[in-house]
């Protein structure tokens, strides 16, 4: 395959974040049609969206619209007593007005993780600290810490009972704890929202795009104690969501039977990814089962084998090494990983 | 008829912001239904938004439809050489976020005008002077001056020669002027988009929530200079807007025969909403084609007068015998208008 010129910077980009299958296909260019999009971790198996209502598309949003959507948001993911739930067009746009919202400083980051959280808080000017693990709350040199639960890519998952904790004991001091449960849908047990308070400075971060595989839809929750809600309905207004997205969301959270058949879908199917790849002679590093992280041989870049396969699977500039592969969406999807993955361990 | 307890803060909601027809049918109940809302200023006869493909629910925007959609944008608005659209998802988010964008200080906002941008400001702790004209660009206690136009709800418009010799008389000393063009889709003549250079500190808000009648969408743009876009990139990030509104939008925006058709339409309609209310011994203050502003006489709530009837028009708090009408949105509605409008006069 013949690369064009300045297309370094292209390949680079794949290493950055997941879903540029638009990049994909400018470097591949002979690669089969239709590109399988491995690299997102979101489901390949999106929740139904039914046929909208043109007058959602009309007017505004109303205010009961938007409480119901909260209140299926509630049920679904659980809610704190003291707690309110601020929707979101999508939680990145929570992550970089976190800065801005709560004030910047020292920020500490579990990491390796989302990218966006330490470009967000960069941006705004705070000093960002890389943390393994989490900190001990008896040291007061930072000012918030953000925590991706479970996480991506790796899927390090922190008990809630640590994390809650863990959360007492930071924020008693007026520290911020930011807890981006984008996957934890996939893991309800660890998410902070089954708690019944949430301390004071404590933010947690919900997404409509990962499970329910509605990335498009840009549709997220900001939960905080509910003081602190009425700042952020002022910084975002009374129509922070598209009415179209208001009513899919709602519809989507009150499903409860599609979220229950699905989780038993994902956890399965996560279990036939990791012994495709697997048995290609890639090692498991962890995962959830929205996505698994593989360590691949010395010498090969896997990006590289994949997409001539037209499969895009996700690279990681900082660990040239590790692959996160996302799930397949339907059988043809699954056959074709097969087979790019039989080609390289032949 | 009866009004519940408690019901006078639902009344006053009516005068603060349109759209709220859920609060009307709460306090009229007994109203013929369905509720006719004339209180918005949005087109009742929407671009006809086509079915969408799932996958715009599914996957992340892509950037190269983010920039159809903005290319899309600067070929229906006009774009200066030197400046970049933005996408937002609605500007009433843009609104929001400016006082925290370019720094708040002392802000002048020319009145009586949509009400989100002095709240917006005094949110993030400026100091908020309330203008009846384009003060003397010589003047230097102000950072930063908001004018919408054409404005809302009296129509006033500042031509646009007259608005780029201010802007550059008034940005030449640092300061910010923030130009929303929400209803300038009917008044193209005076939409700063057509100026060749847009001066520094200028920032021009546009809405597809108007003219398109797409409120419910949440789709805007932020038109800045070049080196003043980037940061709006880094806060909004790469999907500022969902997938299926960025198709939306685009198609929209890219439909010049709709776009003229329409605005030939609404300026029929204005002309008959004019005689219809001017009949019922209204006066007209002004307005757009898609909104009149008419004062009542005195001694009489015309909004609990057209309530009853189960129409809803825009009062203002601040000038109880004003009151704002947009276009009904077809003959039914029309009649129920006239219908209302008779008993009045009677």
């Amino acid at each position: 395959m013949h690369l064009k010129d300045g297309t370094g910077e292209m390949a680079a980009e794949l290493r950055i974040h997941g879903g540029r299958i638009d990049t994909a296909a400018l470097l591949y260019p002979s690669a089969p049609q239709p590109w399988i999009d491995l690299s997102t971790g979101i489901n390949p198996i999106a929740w139904p969206v039914p046929q909208i209502p043109l007058a959602r598309y009309q007017r505004l949003p109303l205010a009961r619209e938007m409480a119901q959507m909260t209140a299926a948001a509630a049920d679904a993911y659980g809610l704190p007593a003291n707690a309110a739930i601020v929707p979101v067009s999508g939680s990145e746009i929570a992550i970089r007005l976190l800065p801005r919202m709560i004030g910047h400083g020292r920020v500490g980051i579990l990491t390796p993780t989302y990218g966006s959280h330490a470009a967000a808080w960069r941006d705004a000017g705070a000093e960002v600290h890389e943390l393994a693990a989490l900190p001990d709350p008896n040291i007061h040199d930072l000012q918030t810490l953000i925590v991706v639960n479970p996480n991506n890519p790796d899927g390090r998952a922190i008990a809630r009972a640590d994390l809650a904790a863990f959360a007492q004991a930071w924020t008693a001091a007026g520290r911020r704890l930011i807890v981006d449960e984008a996957f934890a849908d996939v893991r309800t047990d660890v998410s902070l929202l089954a708690m019944p308070e949430l301390p004071v400075g404590v933010v947690v971060l919900r997404s409509l795009g990962k499970f329910f595989g509605l990335a498009g839809l840009r549709v997220g929750f900001v939960v905080v104690r509910e003081p602190d809600a009425s700042a952020w309905h002022r910084l975002l207004g009374d129509w922070p969501v598209s009415g179209p997205a208001c009513e899919i969301a709602t519809l989507a959270l009150q499903d409860a039977a599609w979220i229950a058949a699905m989780r038993t879908r994902l956890a399965a199917n996560r279990k036939r990814l990791d012994g495709i790849i697997g048995r290609a002679g890639l090692k498991l590093l962890g995962g959830t089962d929205l996505f698994g992280l593989f360590e691949g041989p010395d010498g090969i870049d896997l990006l590289d084998h994949f997409a001539r396969a037209g499969i895009l699977v996700r690279g990681f500039a900082a660990a040239p090494r590790h692959y996160r592969f996302g799930l397949p969406a339907d059988e043809a999807a699954w056959r074709r990983l097969e087979a790019a993955c039989g080609t390289l361990s032949a």
